[in-house]
């Protein structure tokens, strides 16, 4: 009603102007209407998938408060997308994209067109001029927009430029998910998880390629002739990385085997990033190194694919780690965190700018930024302060949540506004069947390798498990979105997009059936899991799944897990597992893989003591030569805590350090910097001394007068109280 | 070098592919290498904001630590940027905009050109076959950006489409401001603030106007004839706002008194809104009410502009109040508080939401979201849990924060790399003094009328404070750069840029000496002020200025606030402003305005009830005809909870509720529910026992143990102990 009348009114504006005689004016005003007009359509636009969001965000709700676990938020965010794009397509389109063909007024003699037209509308070809004065004095500048083909329309219904998923929603995503990681079990499984990202990922597009072109062929030629042999490999290089949301966060829910959570989480963040650079490199061969007319398999351009695959990669990851350790460095040897919002700035900023760098550079910024979030959260978190440490990791998980959100309601919605969409059942068919056949390629081949040389096995039920976790996402369909101008990549598009679809509505919903089925035991402690089932330590974390109750994500959790590692333990009434009385079990080296054991010794002794105030101090693991160096890079903060309170940091979490830890003599009694917390039913309360540099013990009476403060609260039948003391300046 | 590098590698890719006789591939790399150096352009300007803002944050936290206040971060992010910009200015400009001009293929008539123009390179103007075969039988999109005229060049150095202002960069700016407000001193000071930011703002764009007017047309006419009145009022009211982000952080540091805070702040909180819209309201009356003739004044074009600035501001503030009260209704209504992630996705979803409808609905977008941020503040941010507020308080502190300054670095970069600049000293000069004198015809004759009718009068002092609190910023550069198609608009930008810089830099930087020659107290405790100073009664909010030491901008301070009114004052040693030791003082009515009386009342009796979880319910407040609408309006929880709780909320803050408070006779004892907050000068510990409908009552045992616990602390001498105990479910 508004617009109408708006309309109205702006037209009567119109009339009048048009009526008195000044022509120029009106083409000013008719141009900034139909610039309104245009933004009003981008306002819209936007507000559709608000909308959607708000309606998942509701929902979602509503289904966490009566515990239905059949749909996750994203498989309800497609639905969601689905209907409100169905409705969409039935809208007639209210903004007519009036065009024009022109033609060069000089020769033009380039080979490639020119970015920008002026367009003078004075004369047209035949140099006549034109009768209508309005337009007759001004040039207006046309920019490139790309190729267009004959079948392909201008539609600006709620669809965005495929280019904003790899520079504004995958970065959140993907830096929230190196961030959050759980990198104590990531660094144990590390060896099985290279594994399936870096070599698995591969077998798998090969496989998926293959198949894939073995399937195109059999089809009629016209359908046939549009697919070439790189077509597919690309498919299946999109089509591999996994996805895993819905099922993580039921793993959450359901406090899943650590091990497997590790696994499944670790494999797919890295294959993502596999995936982004493989098929970069199967579309150079393509575009840029293999002979155009050659359909033969090319050796050279194969090593020069192969070369940019593993420069591309290993560069973005060495941009993102030095950006990471730059922040790392930045906090450490600042006091920037005497201010928390200029801390979480330039968090943020670093962060960002990893991103731009990578890019600039011709790189993958998303790689860059997922090995930056991992550095950020090894190094840089443990010199935040409090405040920056809780506002990083809640900004990075609301960012998450509403870009991954965001992606699967456009996936939805696309499905029926998108015009180059291109169905064809067979293929579809046959994206699907090869997409599985590509993950049983992944799983159980390498699973069986790795059980070779593996102490604590991957036992039978989590290959299935890890099988069917494969479900397709964000990144398969930024991916497949990216470049729609064949009509073999447009019915990839369409695939990618049904499969992404299926696999989150009914993969997704059938997740909690199938841990069941495949007997993973659920409901267990982090701890008692770890110790019972695979015979790996597991003393941390063990607040990490429990009390998760009312609790939203497992960003969520991360956050707890943060505060309170590693004395949880009150919570099954006894103090059995707080490490000053029962000691930790015996070490057994060959639990964890050689690469997690050198790199984790390599961590401990130079890195941490460079980057954080962790101890030892370079000046105890460095050698005499390097004292002076080794003198500089340390703070006196470093210098001054007692030994006892170098592991004040989350570095727990790498439970690596473990072992280092007990070679030092150290690990017995109170470690008085590490934050406490108990847990009763109904009494939580943490107890987080930060260290001071001057006086950093915290006398046990305090913690002891705390303590009685909160039993008296519970012996008041408080209902629930927290008691914290925190180190605040 | 990495940029040169892959252009070589490109390059001789290119040759081979070219060599080989593949000509449309060839062209298809090229358009995909141009693409990649457009987009690796794009990551490079962003990188340079990236970067200026890093070495903003990283300055300022040197500043801060040294104490220095002779430079804000403001002043700070445009003198980098200026460094900066002189720098981009002496670059080569790496990228070629290739031009070329077109004709219509066939007669082309209509009033407006067209969106798209497809160029088909095969023929020129003459019919010709042209020679090259490369771009033969491809038919390319260019997309329509605008008129261009003679001098403009098109130039993509660091400058980015000035509509990103008003849909990006401002919105989280106005937001925060809102979000943020500190309401019981604005509420109070309602009268002054409308009056300063409605009729001030009017009266000072007016002045300006006018003066400039003068002042142009005592110029050679070749500057005289490019401004017509309008461009001058223009003028006007897009220099009329202020911006004292660096005063207001001044302010803070300094503990200045209360009234003038929010004078100061609330002013330019509102006078942004208002010159957004009277500047439209001017572009209207020009564009589309006048008659394009006539040079005189026009009454119905006049009272059409005036009709619009009226609607506009209405219905945007409308759509803005009812999108915070529809947050605050889902959030009382629903148990999304249960998820944390949930409830502050939907908080940011809604927000933004505001911003789309209205500008969807062709109304200001930003005016919108400054009325949605303030209920959401007053209403909603009662209704969540105690993580999302802290998330999203953070959240938007920090966007507010990279928002502004971004914002102002881009006001340095772009005084030299922007090509639109018009410098022409006298006029700058004019606009200058223009800028004082309109910012004193505002200040001096409303504050004289203001006083009037006041009770605790304006003084002087403040008066002049006032009058140097008039920076411009963020609202002034974003309106002047939204326009620059004709040598009147161009000059103005450059004007208004000037008198941001120096503004920001030179008042900013003398902010503090100011305070000290105008003899207004700073350093007193609020409520020490409040009393003392203007007779205002100011038990609430003293933790507000203090304890602000070490933490970062405003918004912190805000923080603190929010969790411990208001029982805070053990920190002068005395348990005297205790409200169950001491009675309030007696209430004069006439402290207070009229409108904010009226306001009160009715938000304490029907919005907040109907809104918050507060008390006293609809079902006492509502006459007994609509008992059954109220009792469907009353949640569980607002009845259960007893009577003294009725004000856990941050309801405080107005500062209003008190007398409600006393008619009902509440107002005695130690309320429970409410967040107990005590200070020592080495111990700061908050109790905050959240109310349980069932057993809301916290045992003062309880906070007696917490209290022995603190205390035990002290006297152990920890150095800064913070101990809370906090209502969890």
């Amino acid at each position: 009603m508004t617009r109408m009348a708006s309309g109205l009114l702006r037209l009567s504006a119109l009339l009048l102007t048009v009526a008195a005689g000044c022509h120029g004016a009106a083409t000013d005003i008719e141009l900034d209407v139909k610039a309104q007009d245009l933004h009003r359509l981008d306002s819209l636009n936007l507000l559709v998938y608000t909308f959607l969001l708000t309606a998942t965000v509701l929902t979602v709700w509503t289904f966490k408060h009566r515990r239905l676990r059949f749909l996750h938020e994203t498989g309800l965010a497609v639905i969601y997308g689905l209907i409100i794009g169905a409705i969409l397509r039935q809208l007639p389109s209210n903004i007519k994209i009036e065009q024009l063909q022109v033609v060069p007024q000089q020769t033009f003699n380039k080979s490639i067109p020119p970015d920008m037209l002026l367009l003078n509308l004075a004369t047209d070809e035949l140099g006549n001029n034109a009768t209508q004065s309005i337009t007759s004095n001004k040039t207006f500048a046309y920019a490139f927009r790309g190729e267009i083909t004959k079948n392909s329309e201008i539609d600006k219904k709620a669809t965005f430029d495929p280019e904003i998923f790899f520079n504004i929603i995958l970065p959140p995503i993907i830096f929230h998910a190196g961030y959050s990681l759980k990198r104590k079990y990531f660094f144990r499984n590390l060896g099985a998880i290279l594994m399936y990202a870096l070599v698995g990922t591969t077998v798998s597009s090969f496989v998926i390629g293959t198949l894939m072109y073995v399937f195109v062929k059999l089809l009629p030629p016209e359908i046939s002739t549009a697919f070439t042999f790189l077509d597919t490999l690309y498919f299946g290089a999109l089509i591999s990385p996994t996805d895993p949301l819905t099922i993580i966060s039921i793993f959450n829910d359901l406090h899943v085997d650590v091990n497997l959570y590790a696994l499944v989480f670790g494999e797919s963040v890295l294959n993502d990033a596999v995936a982004i650079v493989l098929s970069g490199a199967i579309q150079n061969y393509g575009e840029r190194y293999a002979t155009p007319g050659g359909s033969s398999f090319e050796v050279t351009a194969f090593f020069k694919a192969l070369g940019d695959f593993v420069s591309i990669f290993s560069l973005s990851l060495l941009i993102g780690a030095s950006m990471g350790c730059i922040t790392a460095l930045l906090t450490k040897f600042t006091h920037v965190r005497d201010f928390p919002l200029l801390e979480s700035a330039l968090f943020v900023l670093m962060s960002y700018s990893t991103f731009l760098i990578a890019e600039a550079a011709d790189l993958t910024g998303v790689v860059a930024v997922l090995f930056c979030g991992i550095c950020q959260a090894h190094y840089t978190y443990n010199n935040l302060s409090s405040d920056s440490r809780q506002r990083t990791k809640q900004l990075f998980e609301l960012l998450n949540f509403l870009a991954e959100n965001f992606i699967f309601c456009y996936i939805g919605v696309s499905m029926f506004t998108f015009r180059k969409h291109n169905f064809n059942f067979i293929l579809i068919f046959s994206g699907f069947f090869c997409a599985l056949l590509g993950r049983a390629a992944n799983v159980y081949p390498l699973s069986f390798l790795l059980n070779l040389g593996r102490k604590p096995k991957i036992p039978m039920n989590f290959q299935h498990m890890l099988f069917f976790a494969g479900l397709r996402g964000a990144m398969s369909f930024a991916l497949a979105i990216r470049n729609t101008v064949s009509v073999a990549r447009q019915s990839m598009l369409t695939a990618t997009s049904l499969i992404v679809i299926m696999t989150v509505i009914f993969q997704g919903g059938a997740a909690s059936q199938l841990l069941n089925w495949f007997n993973i035991p659920v409901g267990v402690d982090e701890e008692h899991e770890a110790l019972s089932h695979n015979g790996v330590r597991g003393v941390y974390n063990s607040m990490d799944t429990a009390g998760s109750g009312g609790e939203g994500g497992f960003g969520e959790l991360d956050m707890h897990r943060e505060r309170s590692p590693p004395y949880n333990s009150i919570q099954d009434g006894s103090a059995a597992s707080l490490p000053s009385t029962v000691p930790a079990p015996p070490t057994k080296s060959n639990e964890k893989a050689l690469l997690a054991r050198i790199w984790g010794n390599f961590d401990s002794r130079y890195m941490k003591p460079l980057l954080t105030h962790s101890r030892p101090t370079l000046l105890e693991t460095l050698p005499v030569c390097c004292m002076p160096i080794a003198r500089i890079l340390t703070t006196t903060q470093q210098m001054t805590q007692d030994d006892q309170g170098h592991k004040v940091d989350s570095d727990s979490e790498l439970g690596m350090d473990d072992d280092y830890d007990r070679r030092r003599g150290g690990g017995g009694g109170l470690r008085h910097h590490q934050p406490v917390s108990y847990h009763q039913p109904n009494l939580n309360y943490t107890i987080n001394p930060c260290y001071q540099p001057n006086n950093g013990a915290m006398d046990s009476s305090t913690i002891n007068a705390a303590t009685n403060a909160a039993t008296t609260a519970t012996n008041r039948d408080e209902p629930y109280v927290i008691l914290s003391l925190n180190n605040r300046r």
